[in-house]
């Protein structure tokens, strides 16, 4: 693969530009845009595999149609970065996902082009059928167009958005990019289905094989459809059964997806056909670069490689005599859960199409039989667990905080009215940097103590983790335990602490203000206080219930309090303290530092924080505002 | 129709009691059921069309299962009445729906034979897929059975499930009880494709012809099943497009769900296969009951009726001159959108499946091109609007409290990130009374508070929702305006009052102690307050952002602050307040009245809201706890 070379894009800075090409160009243009995406993902960090897998499609979309004002929605939004180059965005390419850069999904501030600002999957087709409403009832006669992962398409809200397509009839392309991968391997009848589809032959037979098909197949259906347009609903469908056609979304496919003349070819007619079309193309992800065709999860989200060799160049951890050796959170409860699950058989842990992200990939091979991946629909997720505990089990569902936002009525209405035994291991609670807020979990400790029942833990450490994991199982009910993105010290296998839940720890004793965090936060508590002893500190690990014996203890000796938090300001961890106060009728004044109500643009995690005012300099700032003499120039 | 003669009925006390009747035995049995059901329901109040429609297929069930080991799992549960007179429940079913009677939904902690609670749509089958899953892994052997409407399965956690079902092939059987019928007229393409496997002729013959129809096509189907059984996987369907088959669910159907012995016949095979499979029947919402037959929306809950002639007993409101009209929050929204969709072309409703409910029969006659019914599938909806609203419309999502919980990560990934214009009309927020836990809508204030950018109101009165709707449409970003069950003043038509976003109203001036309330819990303030000139009141008509200058001057001039909500004390209202004092670091104190931060069981809105302690005689009774010098014997 050539990756510097780049005579063909050089001269491409809009859609308007790609439509000077000439089409038998558009082949060697959608290289140049891969080996532009493999250096611009070599310094790590960014989704590799779908995003060269979506190159030739998003070339034919946008050599069609017309954005901006026609509209082209991407699904999740991780896969658009040759949209994004063909888009007037190359040279800030290079920011993508930094501070003040691009963002890592499309995002409509952004561009007039990204007509979506997404980054949770399955949200496309209900946008799309908004926007063909849209239109319609203003009279107007742009198109619409969505581009949805195979993945994507097993979630709910996406399925449901097709029904009312297929009942509407509304004039819009869904291209159904079927890689077989989300980011775990995607499971499900739906996705079993539509392999049934593809002609595997042509496909696996490349270019020449695959041209000749479709040039046997594919002509005289245009034909067809040129004379019948939509007075016909079905007319190219491999499969005898076909639930896209079942719903009224007439199916056109499969088709290989890299070739990109025969996608303009279909693209250009379908468009102009009234009422919805779902074209199925069949793409790899990684295409173009051998070894992430090969291994498309590792090749998902790569760290720092030689594009070359696809050798990986991440930093090794140097392990130090004596220092204590780190993992990352996901791990660390992944390794507590495979552990958990050979004590305890009534253990079972589901995941919503996340294995890897949430450290899985070692329990679902140690306990294959208990673990079940419900593929992206997070309500199915914790649902199914509802029905699980209601028979015996003690599932524990592995799920992202800001996933789990897509499942609020169900953790309240399947699981807490009920006071189900039912575990929530909230992986990336607080910020999480990079990904910017479509992914930011600080939310949840507000959403999820506003439910009855709900007791919500903040580990400070792998092994209070541990202490957490089991004492959820000891005492039922619906328990919560957040852990942010980033490692933590690596516990010792089979070391299962005691921790009654609900009790904080008192980490400095302090006489004149206390500071209450628990998790993250409390790091930055910590390194705050270095050199404070005056000031009282808290591992106020449990949010609900709080300790209610220490903090009156705090409240009525303390001459303030300060709460911090890695969550939204607005009904956490802070307001549930003032709220006890206020139920004590004690007047103690409180400080709540937390993340601010408004949604944070991406940065490092530690630079949000900064931002927001939790770090362990603003901590010291509020201190000294309060009184406290903090010495000049520690930091 | 017999309404009172029950002698089958009056043997059976168990399912085990039912086992005892012969099979011939069973329609009259479902007969004397459909007669107590009618006569249970006639004082008002009760699911009478859906509970009538499904009897049938109730009584096979139990007949053929084992409750409480096989567990039978009904969708929403309002149709399950025959199944609580058939479990040991039909004494105490004349209290259904009141205080410390039975729920009107299927309750787990309410009787064994209940497998979920429930009151939402489309969670049965997720449960379903639970439960087999544990039966499974715990090595046990019941059986699992999931009746689902097919309004239910248009939502996309009921496909999603069902996903996963045909994926993992555990065994169930999931009834779908077809009536083309939820509370409004279903709508989307699965339901229109669902209507083509109807046999419309032998079913719309009767008895003797479905008889012979089933007859012909199901006992060598039989014969065929005995011999294969798992072997196979598509054995009896009616069309050659079948979406249920395509995802890996064996599908039987449809069979008339009113033929008891077929659907004995059926289910007792059914349920010995390997595998998930799907008996698709075909019902008719107020079965044997002609009048509800006819017209199955009035029928679905109506008020208080003759039974002998349907002829409605309701309370004629007897107008009296010089008072003035009442009419229902949902009517007063329904009838100011039809006025404002006039007066702006860029107004747009959308309803997930709640157009009776929601009060928009008039505007979706009025407004039959802008207005959007997605089925219940409340996350599609928010998002629709999302895509309509960046496309230039401003469309309002007519939701209730209970089922925007369901879309929580819509409102705040799809709209609040790009601050659309997308206004959520929240009806019944607050306590809803008879429907209970699972319909409370008492924690909207908490979880959309948290939201960045979402501004929150509470209209005192129709005249006041409609200046908050205009309000909304000027101002524009994620709205959400907020009315209780119930009935308010009825405002003039095309009044439009002027209405600062943000700003407070000072009812009673007050030097002592201040009470702050908005919408319902503002009326009880204001009867609490009646001969009580020395207490603050302020219609603190919005939650966010709060009247910051309102605020300060009471903070500051106030004894101390009552917050008066109808929502759960965890991070709503009065929380947002203690917030605030506490950023300002003032220290006035505040007390917090508002429900009780666990789940409430049904009763009627004004008992629960005095258990609550927020009702006019607690806000009194807190008053004088705060030295407030209140007149004995007022109450």
């Amino acid at each position: 693969m050539e990756l510097s070379v780049t005579p063909l894009l050089d001269t491409v800075d809009s859609p308007d530009d790609l439509k000077k090409l000439r089409r038998d160009q558009l082949p060697a243009l959608a290289q140049e845009l891969r080996g532009e995406i493999v250096q611009l993902a070599a310094p790590g960090g960014l989704h590799l595999a779908s995003s060269l897998g979506a190159t030739d499609l998003i070339v034919a979309l946008h050599y069609v149609l017309n954005s901006p004002r026609d509209r082209i929605l991407f699904d999740v939004g991780h896969q658009a970065y040759a949209h994004k180059l063909l888009t007037g965005r190359r040279k800030q390419m290079p920011t993508i996902k930094k501070e003040g850069g691009l963002s890592g999904f499309t995002k409509v501030s952004e561009s007039p082009h990204d007509a979506i600002t997404v980054g949770h999957a399955s949200t496309s087709l209900a946008n799309a059928l908004g926007m063909a409403t849209a239109r319609d009832a203003l009279g107007q006669d742009y198109k619409v167009a969505a581009v949805i992962g195979d993945g994507a398409l097993t979630g709910g809200m996406a399925l449901a958005a097709l029904n009312t397509i297929g009942d509407t009839q509304r004039r819009m392309l869904i291209v159904l990019n079927h890689n077989e991968m989300s980011i775990s391997e995607n499971v499900g009848a739906m996705s079993k289905f539509m392999r049934t589809l593809q002609v595997q032959k042509w496909f696996q037979e490349g270019e020449g094989a695959s041209k000749k098909a479709l040039g046997a197949v594919s002509r005289p259906l245009m034909d067809f459809m040129s004379r019948a347009k939509s007075s016909t609903r079905h007319f190219f469908d491999p499969a005898s059964i076909n639930p896209f056609a079942a719903m009224g979304v007439r199916y056109v496919g499969p088709v290989d997806g890299h070739n990109i003349s025969e996608l303009v070819y279909l693209m250009e007619r379908l468009v102009e056909l009234d009422g919805p079309t779902i074209l199925h193309v069949v793409t790899r992800k990684g295409k173009g670069l051998a070894y992430a065709e090969e291994d498309p999860i590792k090749w998902h989200g790569p760290s720092r490689f030689d594009p070359a060799t696809g050798k990986s160049l991440g930093s090794s951890v140097a392990l130090v005599a004596g220092e204590p050796v780190r993992q990352s959170w996901s791990a660390a409860f992944g390794d507590a859960m495979t552990e958990l699950s050979r004590l305890d058989p009534r253990a079972y842990v589901i995941t919503p199409a996340m294995r890897e992200g949430s450290g899985l990939v070692g329990y679902s091979k140690a306990h294959p039989n208990r673990y079940l991946d419900v593929g992206i629909a997070e309500d199915v997720a914790v649902t199914a667990a509802a029905g699980m505990a209601l028979q015996g089990l003690k599932p524990v569902v592995a799920i992202y905080s800001t996933f789990l936002q897509r499942a609020y009525d169900q953790v309240l209405h399947d699981v807490a009215i009920e006071d189900l035994d039912v575990i929530f291991a909230i992986d990336r609670g607080g910020v999480v940097g990079a990904d910017g807020a479509t992914h930011n979990g600080v939310f949840d400790l507000s959403f999820m103590r506003s439910i009855p029942g709900v007791k919500i833990g903040l580990p400070r450490t792998a092994l209070e983790l541990r202490g957490m994991l089991k004492e959820a199982m000891r005492i039922g009910g619906p328990v919560a335990i957040r852990y942010p993105r980033g490692d933590t010290v690596q516990a010792a296998p089979n070391t299962w602490p005691d921790l009654k839940w609900g009790t904080w720890e008192r980490l400095q004793a302090g006489q004149d203000v206390a500071v209450l965090a628990g998790g993250k936060a409390l790091e930055y508590a910590e390194a705050a206080l270095e050199g404070l002893p005056g000031v009282g500190l808290i591992n106020a690990r449990f949010v609900k219930p709080l300790d209610l014996e220490m903090l009156r203890e705090v409240a009525t000796h303390a001459r303030a309090i300060v709460t911090v938090e890695d969550n939204t300001v607005v009904g956490g961890f802070g307001s549930a303290v003032l709220e006890q106060l206020s139920a004590w009728g004690l007047s103690t004044p409180v400080r709540l530092l937390g993340i601010p109500d408004e949604f944070q643009e991406h940065a490092s995690v530690e630079r949000v924080h900064a931002r927001s005012g939790i770090d362990a300099q603003a901590i010291r700032t509020v201190l000294a505002e309060l009184g406290v003499d903090v010495p000049l120039g520690v930091y």
